[in-house]
């Protein structure tokens, strides 16, 4: 069976966020006030045929560190997603 | 009080994606086959200071309208996040 599954891919704590601090700096010009700690990520959504929906996250998982993120700097977490 | 608060970024159905289409094609090399409709997003998290999270989530949206994603080209959805 296909699950689908979606990868998040953040920074880990105390990395550099310059797309994020950009993003924080800009937002009081356009009239939003009291957003902090902005962090900017990525993340994926794919179909996974699998046996089942942990054996699909574990597919997941294993894919994310190995091409979707760079272990080093970022985390990736992978949750079960609705079909959409 | 502060809310913690994810917006996510999607491209809308039929626009194409290219980052999604070469890992999709990049997979099966690694070993991971089984894996369909790939497709790449960002990710966005931020505290937002409102008086109850029903704000916190309507603001969100609007900076995500306004800064965050291209409307044209892409869905904007914000959700609740876990601080962490």
């Amino acid at each position: 069976m296909n699950y689908p599954v979606i990868v998040d891919v953040t920074l880990r704590q105390g990395i550099a966020d310059p797309e994020g601090a950009t993003i924080e700096r800009a937002l009081p010009a356009l009239g939003f006030t009291g957003v902090t700690h902005m962090r900017a990520g990525k993340s994926f959504r794919m179909d996974i045929e699998a046996p089942d929906e942990a054996s699909a996250l574990e597919k997941a998982t294993a894919l994310a560190e190995r091409l979707l993120s760079n272990p080093v700097i970022e985390n990736a977490t992978a949750r079960s997603g609705t079909k959409g």
